[in-house]
C-alpha cells in the first residue's frame, strides 16, 4: 500500500495517470493555503469536477475504507486538508462544515500566527490561542485532524498535548538531519509520537540534507534513524510534492493577502521559486524507489510497508470519525 | 466642543435625538466586533440608510472639517470604528479599502489573539504579530487609526512604538484607578501618550472605580490626575455607552463565533449582563454633567474643553488622511 501524507500539485489527467503508474492508493491533497470558506468550497467544487472527469482515476476519500474501494478499482483516492485554518475565518461552526464537505487535516497555522496558534516564521510563539484551545476540541470531537506542519515548536508541542486524538506532522523532517527553520526538533516529534501521532517524510528540497541534491541513501538512512528513535509505527510519507506548479503559486503560499512586501519563506531573493526536486523523486512515478531504498539500507517488508502507507492507513482507521 | 470616542447604542432616532440634546458634535461609533468584510458592508449600508433617513439630526464623518460642517448644521457626525480586524481578513488590501469606505479607527485585536497582535484576556503576549508589522504600516500610510483598547500590554507598547503616527486608546481608564483587566497600566499608557496618541475615559461601569456606584467627583478628579501625569492634551471621552442593547449583544461582543462555551467577559454568571450606567451619565444628553463635574474639581476651561472634545479634534484632523 502507498499513500502519500501531502502534496499540492498543479492537478492534470497526466498527475492522475501518474499517481496511478506509480500506484498510489491514497493521497493528502491541500485545498487552501489562504483561501476563506467561500473561497475554499470553490476547491472542493473544483475537485468535484475532475472527480465527474476522470472516474475512473480517482475518487473522494473520506475513510480509509475509500482506500480499500480504490485498491479494489485500482485508483487513486484523495483525501482533503488545509494548510492554513483560513476556511474557517473565525467560526469554530465550521470546523463541522468542513469535515461534513470532506476536509479531513487542518493545520493549525501556516508560517505566520493564526487566531489559533503561532506560526514557524515568527519570531515568538505563545502557544495555543484561547480560540485555539476551543477549536482543538471541536476538531477531536468531529474527526478533523491537527496538523502542525508550519507551526511554532511550543504551539506543536501544546497542541499534541491538548489534543484529545492524534495528531500528524504531515510533511516535514528531523531538524537533526537537515536544520531548516520548517523541520522538526526532538521535543517536537517526541510530543507528536509520543501521543500517538504521525510524521510523514518530506521531499521538498528545502527540508533535504543538501536540497536538491540529497541522495536518496541519506533520505533513507535517515527515515530508519527516525524509527529507531520514535518507533517505526509513527512515520509515514508526505512528499511536498507540487508537481507542475508555477513559481507564482510558491510566492502566493508565501504571501498570501497578509503582506504587500515580498516574503522569499524559505527561499531567498535569487532563488525564490520552487527548487527542483531530487533526480529519484521527481514525480509519483517514483514512489518506488523509497520503496527500494528503504529495504536497500536493511528494513524489513513489514516495516518498508508499514512507512510506506500501513501506518497512514491505520491513522486514517482512526482519527477521520467523529469521537464517541 | 463634545466628541464621544467610543460608542456602540442599539441605534434609533430617540438616540440620535439625545445626540443632538446633549450637543455631542461627533462620536466615534463601533460598527464591527465579529463580522467579516462583507458583514461589515452591510453595517456600513445600515448607516447608510440612518443617513438618509435622518439628515437633520446625523451625518457621516471622515475629516475633522465634517464636524465643523455638522456644528453649523447642528448635527452630530458619526466617525466609523471596528473593535477587532475581522473586517480585513487576512487581506491587507482590505486596509485601503475600509478607510475608502469611510472607517477611521481599527483595534488590533479584541480581548483574543488576532492575526495582528494579542488581546488582553490571552494567557500570554507575545506582541505584534508579522502581519501586524504590515497592517499597522499600510493604516499609517491609508490613515485608519490603531485603536488598542482591548489589546494586551506589549502588543500596545509595541503598536505604539512602531506606528509611525499616534496611535489610541479609545476607550479604557487607568488601571492604578480601577484594576480592571480592560485599564491600561502606566507603562502602557505611556507609550500611547509619549508618542502623540490619545486615551479616552470610558464610562463602561466595569472600567469604573465601585463599578455602577462610581461618583461623578472620581470619575473626575481621576481624569485631573491623569492629566497632571500624562499630559492633559492626550486625553478625551470615550464613554463606551452601548445605550437600549439586550444582553444578549454582550454575550456576542465576548463569544461571537470564536467559541461554543459562553465566556462572560468582564462580567461573570450571575451577573452576565450589561452593568447599569452611573447614575450622572445615563444617556448622551449627560455630557453636561461630566464638563460641570470636571470644572467643579478645578480643572480650567480651556482643559475641560479639550478633553471633552478639542483633543479628539486635534487628533481626528491629524490622523485620518492619507500620510503625506
Amino acid at each position: 500500500m502507498r499513500i502519500d501524507g501531502l502534496q499540492y500539485a498543479n492537478w492534470s489527467e497526466k498527475i492522475f495517470q501518474q499517481l496511478r503508474q506509480g500506484g498510489v492508493d491514497a493521497i493528502h491533497v491541500t485545498i487552501s493555503y489562504h483561501e476563506n470558506f467561500r473561497e475554499t468550497v470553490l476547491n472542493f467544487e473544483q475537485w468535484n469536477r475532475w472527480f465527474e472527469t476522470y472516474p475512473d482515476l480517482i475518487m473522494k476519500g473520506t475513510a480509509a475504507a475509500d482506500i480499500d474501494r480504490a485498491r479494489e478499482t485500482c485508483r487513486t483516492a484523495v483525501f482533503f486538508g488545509f494548510q492554513n485554518p483560513s476556511p474557517i475565518e473565525d467560526d469554530i461552526g465550521l470546523v463541522e462544515i468542513v469535515h461534513t464537505l470532506g476536509a479531513r487535516f487542518m493545520q493549525l497555522t501556516y508560517n505566520n500566527q493564526s487566531l489559533l496558534a503561532t506560526g514557524c516564521y515568527e519570531a515568538e510563539d505563545n502557544g495555543i490561542t484561547r480560540m485555539g484551545k476551543q477549536v482543538i476540541k471541536e476538531m477531536n470531537r468531529v474527526g478533523l485532524v491537527v496538523d502542525m506542519s508550519h507551526s511554532a515548536d511550543r504551539s506543536t508541542i501544546e497542541a499534541a498535548d491538548l489534543s484529545e486524538r492524534p495528531i500528524a506532522i504531515t510533511h516535514a523532517n528531523p531538524h537533526e538531519w537537515a536544520p531548516a527553520l520548517r523541520n522538526k526538533k526532538e521535543d517536537v516529534i517526541r510530543a507528536v509520537t509520543s501521543n500517538g501521532g504521525m510524521l510523514g517524510f518530506s521531499i521538498y528540497p528545502h527540508h533535504l540534507k543538501e536540497k536538491s541534491d540529497c541522495t536518496l541513501a541519506s533520505f533513507c538512512q535517515m527515515i530508519a534513524n527516525t524509527a529507531d528513535k520514535y518507533g517505526v509505527e509513527h512515520l509515514g510519507i508526505g512528499t511536498d510534492l507540487c508537481q507542475d506548479q508555477p513559481d507564482s503559486i510558491v510566492e502566493w503560499m508565501r504571501v498570501g493577502r497578509w503582506s504587500k512586501e515580498i516574503d522569499y519563506g524559505e527561499g531567498s531573493a535569487s532563488n525564490a521559486g520552487f527548487p527542483p526536486m531530487p533526480d529519484w523523486f521527481k514525480d509519483n512515478r517514483d514512489f518506488g524507489n523509497i520503496e527500494k531504498g528503504l529495504s536497500d539500507i536493511g528494513m524489513s517488508e513489514q516495516e518498508v510497508g508499514a512507512i510506506m502507507g500501513g501506518n497512514w492507513y491505520r491513522f486514517f482507521t482512526e482519527n477521520f470519525s467523529p469521537a464517541g
